[in-house]
């Protein structure tokens, strides 16, 4: 049977970096290529706790249909959570529980695009978000991230060439690829570049609470007076992702259409998922917990780029230092191939991925590859860097 | 802030029937539009001791990510179930865990359909999937339902009427609304028209077991050897609907780009959810649990039916009788106001939902209303339809 696919998903591939994950499963390979939270990060025991008591007292609550908006109790105490620490909820908005953050992206593309519209995102930017973009045949302009974030000289120009943009896709903190948070000063500009060309943003923000040094900057929602950031939050580095939950805040009118479009995809996120984060966030040390997160993933942060400036750096390769977040980018000298280095160090079992994989055009140049220190242990990970180092001083001469 | 939504989504409305449940919900309120499992059908004790155990020996593998195409061992366990049981899994085939079946529609729309393609189904059908496919601006197309389902010759006429058609949807077992059970003929014939005409079948069969008298009648997917049957089932009546829990069956080359898209979505359904199932089914008793709900609901479909003979028949309302499922479409004689009808009876507290909700186009005329009598109490059921019954007194002269 030859199928006719839509339009829409003609073009449509797997996610290059789920592909690379499953051969990094294999048995013997150091996988630096994931995007997963430490195991140890998991609030095992009181997820645990919380469960039981919630399968005594309340199944059928567990078990029973839920509205599409999400189970209230958590949205108001996300509310109230957001609006004290991240001032994110303005005066008409509303927020509504998905089923992890990408949907997020998924809703918001289908509620705003038409196929062939611009959406408009970072060089480099997350794989699952673009992916999810393309599955809507929209038209992908990317803009350099620099040191500070997104070139605002450049963002302009492509909303200029571009008036049918309708979208501006942002990772503000701690950026998956490059670890890239952006200045005030360019979140501002930003804000008043959509203003001015009536293009909405999409603030993701899933690694927001992983800052380990230097100060939070405001996000863009916070300064959102006219309805036109739509803000993505998730439990998947704060609580867990296996359980699919996340949130968004979005103007009322602009949130009316797009619970519609979550009613149609999965009628709701599932029960035990909300009902497990609502009781974590009020009845246990959710900060403390937070806390935990950012003193473990210092120590493996700090320990990267220590192995980095030890073992890589000496060998040409660059690398942006972080603040937060869990990936780090790399840069190889220009004039080395980087897919060969990157297949090279496959091939002495260590994966990391190729950082065109992160462009809207992957088969555009690219001198990048990113590593995750998150997932590996401390062993593996310092050996992983070590191999980097040596299969480095082979391609650079 | 004005915004500027996609074709897709501009005439988008919420679900028609979540709306009127939040009404339903008010105390004092006996619901009969509900879709909802009766409290009872929860194996709550068995969820109880699958999840502790889960999260004692397995926290990890319930908390961390999961693969898109769905956790293995449940795939497997299905892939078995469903060979022996049903026989809808054919030698091209994939199955893929989705959450819950309202994604397959999502996500077979989205696959198969551009905007304005025509996608017909029967009339009355699932609001829910029409509200999914209406999110896609699709062409909507209906064909009568008669009492051994579809009117096959309309189907024809409408397939040569339309010929950018690329789905046909269906609930062949006691279908939602009508509680009609689509002929073992019809189903071939069905499965010969859509070959014919180059159109693929989405086989939505979340009732399938629940039947409560009469024999089973083979699954359309059951005799796809062309690959252009897309198989929906649902955990959400068998075990619990708050897990959103179902998966898919499709021939490989289709299922490649599905899961792109289900991926694109949600990344993949909650671990816990699919971890509890995969549990049930092959460490409880589950053929067991069937039979419970089976017992449990033919009782209440039965004292259903024997209310609506005594009290509500005599008064000119007709019914069809059912063989399993949730629903009873009751119908006006002609000339009542349906509408008005089920307005009197919110007034006496009963909610039913009007028919015309489950049509393509709900403006046009409709001398039906759909009960559940899965969810309300026996008391409940039986008060409603003593209601029922008065104010029909009143209508029908």
């Amino acid at each position: 049977m030859t199928y006719n696919f839509s339009d829409k998903v003609l073009a449509l591939k797997p996610n290059a970096i789920r592909e690379i994950l499953k051969s990094a499963s294999d048995p013997g390979v150091i996988s630096l290529s994931a995007g997963n939270p430490a195991p140890d990060a998991f609030p095992v025991d009181a997820i645990r706790e919380i469960s039981e008591n919630l399968l005594k007292e309340n199944p059928i609550g567990v078990l029973q249909y839920g509205i599409s908006d999400g189970y209230t109790p958590l949205r108001e105490t996300l509310k109230k959570y957001l609006s004290k620490e991240l001032d994110v909820i303005k005066e008409n908005d509303e927020l509504i529980i998905v089923s992890g953050a990408q949907q997020v992206m998924d809703i918001a593309a289908k509620t705003f695009l038409n196929e062939r519209d611009t959406l408009i995102c970072e060089a480099p930017s997350f794989v699952g978000a673009l992916n999810t973009f393309r599955s809507y045949n929209v038209n992908l302009v990317s803009v350099t991230v620099e040191k500070d974030g997104m070139n605002m000289e450049e963002l302009e120009e492509k909303l200029k060439a571009n008036p049918n943009t309708k979208l501006i896709y942002t990772i503000p903190n701690f950026q998956n690829p490059s670890g890239v948070t952006m200045s005030l000063l360019k979140r501002k500009k930003l804000y008043e570049l959509a203003k001015k060309y009536n293009v909405l943003i999409i603030e993701d923000n899933p690694y927001g609470d992983l800052r380990y040094s230097g100060e939070d900057v405001a996000c863009i929602k916070s300064f959102d007076t006219d309805g036109i950031v739509i803000y993505s939050g998730s439990f998947s580095k704060v609580v867990a992702p296996g359980i699919r939950a996340g949130y968004m805040v979005a103007d009322k009118a602009a949130m009316a259409k797009m619970i519609v479009c979550k009613q149609g995809q999965d009628v709701h996120t599932a029960m035990w998922s909300q009902m497990v984060c609502n009781e974590f966030m009020t009845k246990y040390d959710f900060k403390g917990h937070l806390q935990m997160l950012r003193d473990l993933y210092t120590k493996k942060a700090n320990l990267c780029m220590d192995l980095l400036d030890e073992y890589v750096v000496p060998t040409g390769i660059t690398y942006n230092k972080i603040e937060g977040g869990l990936f780090i980018w790399c840069t190889l000298p220009e004039n080395v191939d980087m897919l060969a280095f990157c297949k090279a160090l496959t091939e002495r079992k260590v994966c990391v991925v190729p950082g065109n994989a992160f462009l809207t055009d992957s088969s555009l140049p690219c001198d990048s590859f990113r590593i995750n220190f998150s997932t590996p242990s401390d062993e593996d990970l310092t050996n992983g860097i070590k191999i980097i180092g040596e299969v480095a001083k082979e391609f650079i001469k």
